[in-house]
């Protein structure tokens, strides 16, 4: 196994969260192209330069410390929320510094870093990453504005020392990204590392009932075609009819909802929800998408309510490749016996996208209380420094 | 019976229609204190007048024409909604004008009429009844504001001619209001009247789940505390429990719900919403009430959610005098047998403030597919003039 060191990879992770320290707990303001981050994203590059890397700054900041010849990539992203923890991204980026370093250093497998930019999407989502696989051009990208109204063009050109190509995805022969899981999880079951089996993928739409608006105090129980009462029902429904298809992973919201004219003295005429799921499997959304169609026409045919469903948003699942994954799976047996397992990541990460580049594989650690996006969030640096020998165990295997 | 005239009254109906007429359908726009308000009732007074009666326009806009000596009182208000119908309020006030038009002719019993200002409640709840029946301080109505923050103190000081004194209510021995019904019954069933029994009282409140935001890929479905879903189950509940509880008349709402952070991608971690129901039983209402606090405690507990309820708005329910509601009775036997029923407002009246004065009952005409603040309220010109005989046979009886 690499010789990684685990106090210089604790000291670089605490010396990233100074920029941009909070002063809340461990907490991170660090969205992407902020001070903080090209500050952040500077002090990144020289250490990759120290760790005998060639760094590449792309086009939209995304940072790159290349090793020679064709390498295996490892990484994550340096950015955060506005409101961010101290591990989302970063830890992916350290651990793999560490390991390259390391290897470097004991002449081991070739390794290079990266840092993609604006992962949490000031922009759009997983922005950085989504422009180099080229599933988001970038003059389409450019376009984009954050709540301010500024662009993506402008964020991106405060960026010093970019170049101006792209770095040749070719020379990697495959991406690994290691993440806190952002979930319960691990925490809860006393496990130190989960290894990604597949990237969840989403399914995303508006869904609107249309009923009749009354008067909440003349208009009989029998006759109204109250839209909140469909909403009701259909959300009743679906968690029977899902109970047959979905797994313990398998992941359903609805997180939106727009009651209209939203007044407590009126039979409420309209609503509009957003219905989300989320599953590792592309026939089981497929299915469940069956489920809700139905389910809605049911309802809405039942009691006489029009019924539209907005456009659909779909995110296809990405599995793991086996052969990475399987590297990852030994190395968490030999570290952790007994204390990991094999999980879906729920949330999108860049591997999402560098999936459509290279083979992808990813290893959570845990969220203590399922904490994330927020400054609260933390995990034993125990846990931290498992998921690095994990990491330099699979690296040293793959060769 | 009082020999009425149909042809004057409904004449005297389309022409207040004019004031204020919004051009869409027979569609009214004459909010109070509005200048189309105002000149109807400058020209509702003339009509009052002009039939023998004394004008008294009180402090706050509300006409009344006076009779001599003790009289019974009849009216509702010519105030309309910001989009409102030709019937809603101005029925009540032109067939109580006609009946004390006629009866004066004829040498009947004592006919006072009124208009009450603002029972649409630009400013309050029916403030203009609410005022002179001592439930709203003249002071605390000064100091209320529509939407665009003119004080209810500046708005009836547009109005001219007003009193400095309000009538006396010992004057009069009871209150007649007829109405239009402003919900589906008496249409849907081809009854051409409604007696009403009860207006019923309300309840209001609303409720919050607390549970925990969270992320909506990452969270498993077992451990989730989403606030929606804590909403959808009490509303599945109650309607079970209600069940035993209720009768056809009862009617109860959520028409407001404010998920928060209300995002597709985020497990909602808190919801507040209004709960309201309504009866003409008061013990009714509270057993409800308590279903209510039972089951929201039972939801919160079960999954750990906190629960706050905010104040609860109530209004009791107005049992109709029993002699003026059995002359409605019996009159509609003779105009209309076996085509009337016995009903209970659901909505608000001036006879619920006029109550706390004196005996009070109420009429009811139906509304053409229940529609009413709306420019489409409607009800065929036969029905009004139904309801027209029936008071007046009603007061004849009553003498």
């Amino acid at each position: 196994m690499l010789p990684v060191n685990p106090e210089r990879f604790l000291a670089d992770l605490h010396m990233l969260r100074s920029f941009g320290a909070a002063g809340v707990g461990k907490g991170v303001v660090r969205p992407a192209y902020s001070d903080a981050d090209i500050a952040a994203r500077a002090w990144l590059a020289e250490r990759m330069r120290e760790a005998g890397l060639a760094v590449h700054v792309d086009p939209v900041g995304s940072v790159f410390g290349l090793a020679e010849g064709r390498s295996l990539l490892m990484g994550s992203h340096s950015d955060s929320q506005p409101e961010g923890g101290w591990l989302d991204g970063a830890l992916g980026v350290i651990a793999a510094l560490e390991v390259a370093r390391s290897s470097v250093e004991a002449g081991g497998p070739a390794v290079s870093v990266v840092s993609f930019e604006d992962e949490e999407g000031r922009f759009g989502v997983t922005t950085g990453s989504a422009v180099w696989s080229g599933n988001l051009p970038l003059a389409k990208a450019d376009g984009l504005t954050d709540r301010d109204g500024v662009t993506f063009a402008d964020a991106r050109a405060r960026m010093p020392g970019r170049s101006e190509g792209f770095v040749d995805p070719s020379r990697f022969s495959g991406f690994l990204e290691m993440h806190i899981e952002q979930g319960p999880v691990l925490d809860r079951e006393g496990e130190a590392i989960g290894v990604v089996d597949a990237i969840v993928g989403i399914r995303d739409m508006k869904i609107t009932f249309v009923g009749e608006q009354n008067h909440a105090g003349t208009t009989p129980m029998q006759g109204r075609r109250d839209a909140f009462q469909a909403l009701s029902r259909f959300n009743t429904l679906i968690a029977e009819r899902f109970a047959n298809v979905v797994t313990p992973a398998t992941v359903w919201t609805i997180g939106h909802v727009a009651l209209h004219p939203n007044a407590s003295s009126i039979v409420p005429g309209k609503v509009t929800f957003s219905m989300q799921w989320r599953d590792g499997d592309a026939d089981r959304l497929k299915r469940m998408e069956a489920i809700i169609r139905e389910t809605a026409e049911e309802v809405a045919a039942k009691r006489g309510f029009d019924l539209s469903f907005g456009p659909m948003l779909g995110l296809e699942p990405v599995d793991m490749d086996a052969r990475l994954r399987g590297a990852l799976e030994s190395a968490a047996v030999a570290e952790v016996p007994g204390r990991w397992r094999s999980m879906p990541s729920g949330a999108l990460h860049d591997a999402t996208n560098v999936s459509k580049l290279m083979p992808v594989a990813m290893l959570f650690v845990p969220s203590i209380g399922g904490i994330s996006h927020a400054f609260g969030e933390d995990t034993d640096e125990a846990d931290l420094v498992t998921g690095l020998n994990v990491l330099a165990r699979a690296v040293d295997a793959l060769g």
